[in-house]
């Protein structure tokens, strides 16, 4: 428990939400930066000095209001983010200045965290991991994957949007279930990293290559699992190739995330129907009593090497919006962050 | 165990397969009349006379020999169908002549049917409810709804093709497990035929309602459960009102089956994301282990009054084709069937 920390700035930056992008790409226009004086803190609460912010295409529909998903992303308020960082000050006995914290800060150098939002972490130098195959990334991968996905030992597992941050997890926690494991990705640096250092069976390069050609060549018994993060044509063409029984996990489409209007769904879809297959959507909400074990698992996999991650890491406050850009033009190649 | 039949004709007519319908409207032209001598049985076969045939949307995607679908419907070839009639000659000592049985006897005006092929029935008078509700378009009302749609006592299940064969055991199937059903038909009549006859709680005509808002006005809370048989803009209609966790039975997708190219998917798929939802094809197959006791539940409540249904009989050998095409224009009303 500490009074105000005489080192602390009486105001700090943030990046306020300036428009609802919803029918079109974001812009940086999109937010607002603002100057505002540091509040107090209340009983129970903490603040945290953001050391890094994370970045996720579902920033966009959270901006977008969708009803159901998300809500309380208005104009004017701080854009919503996870991030890691120090803990400044505490009025919670249970969390001590000087601790490493994860939570959500949102897009502002100081955040104040009330009493649960600040997950303490230990001190193992992984700080950034918990903002990707540790934190909400893995644990989408993990249960998208393994309990959406229920990939059994042999199955042919097919992930798009492969060399993401979600999307290489999931291949190699594949992998670990003793699954066939192929990677569809934009690029042959992309599809180089998949085979060579994370040990995908194959990678398919939506850029350069017949996605649907190499997917029956690749696929010949059929996709058992697919689990999308992109949509669009590729969705389309890994329908047309599942496997009887097949369960497709659709994670994300962010193929369809700036477009002016709704595009169309897959044509194919109507093969679930051929081939008894499930098309399935989920939010990792859904599981969060179970993410405990499910760390456990993730570190013990990131610890012995058998999972490897990559950090896209962009700098400095000035820089968060364009950051977020990145995600949707595929600038970005590994988990997407920024060191304030 | 008898001898040869000598009552029987030397040759029958037969409708074979004319054309591959793939990607286009069915014809009577996709037909051509064949005269057949009758073949000697072998042993363990029996000879159906076939009073009543079956006519179901799916016989057209088999004759399109649609990849891991159906095989083996190829030009020239007898148009599979199921029906019923009486045995007339039986080399199956389990299969007495002039018993009454269920199968697949195609369209001719005698078949021979193989050891096992030959479901007797019971000299109840149902006759043509074998080819309905205790007959594959029963069971697969039964199955999909139940193991698939996995409804709960208080959901709300939408039907598309409500007042079709399977639409409309659904629906009722789905009353008796203590549902809200909201059936989507075309047309007054249907309409009115779902409420007052059938126990729906309320019908959308989707010839003349706005089907989305009406959708949305009739629930309130969400769909739970969607039985399509429809796809198009009446799938996307309902996914645009999906509740949380909802599950949507991929069980047919009429209004697709006579386009030139394949149609679009519907765009709200992503739906299945924000609201964690499924979707989820099916073939009957699957569940033929548990067919006898199905078959148990849907007679009683056949029997019991608990299911009405309602046939569309057309009459003559010479109207097969035709009545085919009848529910690719929605110009039945009830399960299609032809008394030869």
């Amino acid at each position: 428990m500490s009074a105000a920390n005489l080192s602390l700035p009486a105001s700090q930056r943030q990046w306020l939400i300036n428009g609802n992008p919803r029918g079109r790409a974001l812009s940086v226009d999109d937010f607002a930066l603002h100057q505002a004086p540091l509040a107090p803190l209340a009983d129970g609460e903490v603040r945290m000095r953001v050391e890094y912010l994370s970045f996720d295409p579902s920033q966009k529909g959270q901006m977008e209001n969708v009803s159901g998903y998300a809500s309380g992303n208005d104009l004017g308020s701080v854009m919503p983010a996870g991030g890691v960082g120090e803990v400044v000050e505490s009025r919670n006995a249970g969390v001590a200045v000087g601790s490493k914290v994860a939570g959500r800060p949102g897009w502002q150098e100081y955040a104040v965290l009330p009493r649960g939002a600040a997950q303490v972490l230990p001190d193992d130098g992984l700080l950034t991991a918990y903002l990707g195959p540790l934190g909400g990334t893995g644990l989408t991968a993990y249960f998208g994957l393994l309990r959406i996905g229920r990939p059994e030992p042999g199955d042919t597992v097919v992930v798009s949007g492969a060399a993401g941050a979600v999307g290489s997890i999931v291949g190699q926690i594949a992998k670990l279930m003793g699954c066939r494991t192929v990677g569809i990705a934009g690029g042959a640096d992309k599809c180089a990293w998949l085979v060579d250092e994370l040990g995908f069976d194959a990678a398919i390069d939506y850029k350069n290559d017949n996605v649907k050609a190499a997917l029956r060549s690749l696929c010949a018994d059929g996709i058992d699992v697919f689990f999308d993060n992109v949509g669009g044509p590729v969705l389309n063409d890994a329908l047309a190739c599942i496997a009887h029984g097949a369960r497709v996990v659709v994670c994300g489409g962010i193929s369809r995330y700036e477009q002016a209007s709704l595009p169309p769904g897959p044509p194919n879809y109507f093969n679930i129907v051929f081939r008894e297959a499930t098309m399935q959507g989920f939010l990792l909400t859904r599981f969060e009593k179970e993410f405990p074990q499910a760390r456990v698992r993730l570190r013990g996999w990131l610890e012995s090497g058998a999972i490897a991650h990559r950090e896209d890491i962009q700098q400095g406050f000035e820089n968060i919006p364009q950051t977020l850009l990145r995600l949707f033009n595929g600038a970005n190649f590994g988990k997407q962050l920024l060191r304030l």
